[in-house]
């Protein structure tokens, strides 16, 4: 019996079963929410696309000013060693760099806190749950604003989730699988987990604003370019997402995700749209040849 | 020696002292900033206000639908019990309800998660060092904008501090020691843990958007309204903040603060001005004298 087979964990620079990773309850990165994060999924014993994770996690703790005392060859090693003893053959992997707590007690400036590095390897999460994803998800258009990217930069990949999780209860309320959240002046931005994108006479449209730059996301253009289907990053207004022929929703935790409603509007025959579904066919398959494979070590 | 003599705290329905009170790495509460947390402060063996903040914390979990499963007269228990436990005569009491975790494995529903309480009392906090309120503070108008109320409710006290935590390190950057928002349209809100308040022509304004409704902000329209000050809760231009003639801040985790500085200017004589003086006065003087006091039992 692998103590560690529902998941392993890096805190306070040990090793430890996922059940026993915990953080004080006055670590700032729980009570100011001061932290960055990154997810890479790891399919069939080998991390996605492992380097642009971590390019992305440098670049939201540079933007944050934070930096745990392990550089990027040690955060790498011990994402490896999550998932080797996790024993997991497809895993959700986090890696989170929290502002800790100031060295001297008493002290309120961010800069005096001792910064420290948060991994993990669980058994795969998908955001839409798999029967879901058959079927096309419902999709909610949230009636709560998406915080301004001037607030909170939303490339900085955070987790202060108020407005996303306001929307996602809106979504269950009103019987939906989940929601996408527009900006006050009505461009579409994200959902609570998962960057949108719309397919309308042929072209792939995903937003400019208010939304993580996905690493799904470029795969979905990599993939675009591939098929020779056009795509670009536009400013979306609410109501092209509702006149859309097809939508679709891309994260690490859980790939391209096809859409079959937007409200109350039911897309092509409500079920994946053609073009949709080849994207997610074309993902996986790839994934199966090794495409931005890195072998767990 | 008392185990809890660096604060006692209350997880998982049990009482430890505060170096061990931890969350899971998963958490909802830390994962999405998934909680609301109110803080109550004890003085001299007693606290100031306890029913509203109970009332507050209640409202805010309505708010976010969170239920614990402790009732209010446990919560009440709970926190007397942290205190006594500590031993501490002055002290910084917080109460948190997090989403938790889902019930069960692979839900995003927040509905389907595992609420609890977590509560602590620790050794006394001010938001803004002693000596630092004896000259009066030096406060940086910052350049990042309040997120807006229709994004996140600002009555409900949450760890969402993406903001705040912004516009302190601009403060910092720039030798001044806190920070004040403003939101998009220029108006002025509150800062990271503080409302502020203005004088001008001997009225005592704080505003009425972008902010908590502190209890002691509201207890010092109390003081005021027992000074015979005007006082009153409106929309202030970012340029009335500027051009006052007196500015403090108040919080639990301190009182009544005074600003002697706002950006490159300098207020009065560079010291707390006399109205904000005498409301700071009035403030620890009515504690002495059993104000809005409840004995730790």
């Amino acid at each position: 019996m692998n103590t560690f087979a529902n998941g392993a964990a890096y805190v306070g620079r040990e090793f430890v079963p996922i059940a026993q990773a915990s953080i004080s309850v006055l670590d700032w990165g729980f009570t100011r929410s001061d932290a960055v994060y990154d997810v890479v999924h790891v399919f069939n014993r080998g991390f996605f696309r492992l380097e642009d994770h971590l390019d992305r996690f440098e670049r939201a703790m540079q933007a944050r000013r934070l930096q745990p005392p392990e550089d990027r060859a040690q955060i790498t090693a011990v994402l490896h060693k999550c998932v080797r003893l996790s024993g997991l053959e497809n895993a959700y992997v986090a890696m989170v760099c929290s502002r800790g707590r100031p060295r001297a007690g008493g002290s309120r400036r961010p800069d005096d806190c001792e910064n420290h590095l948060i991994a993990y390897a669980i058994p795969w999460i998908d955001v839409i749950p798999p029967e879901v994803q058959e079927r096309g998800a419902h999709l909610w258009i949230a009636s709560t604003p998406r915080i301004p990217d001037a607030c909170k930069d939303p490339t900085v990949k955070n987790y202060q989730w108020g407005d996303l999780t306001s929307g996602l209860m809106e979504a269950h309320d009103n019987g939906f699988d989940t929601a996408i959240l527009c900006d006050a002046e009505g461009f579409v931005t994200e959902g609570p987990g998962f960057n949108i994108f719309i397919v309308k006479d042929g072209r792939v449209l995903t937003p400019d604003r208010g939304s993580l730059h996905g690493i799904t996301r470029l795969s979905v253009m990599e993939l675009c370019a591939m098929q020779g289907i056009p795509a670009s990053v536009e400013p979306i207004p609410r109501d092209v997402l509702e006149d859309a022929d097809e939508v679709f929703a891309a994260t690490t935790a859980g790939g391209i995700m096809p859409v079959s409603r937007v409200g109350k509007r039911i897309l092509g025959n409500d079920r994946p749209g053609p073009i949709s579904a080849r994207l997610k066919q074309q993902y996986w398959q790839r994934h199966s040849q090794g495409w931005h494979y890195t072998a767990v070590e």
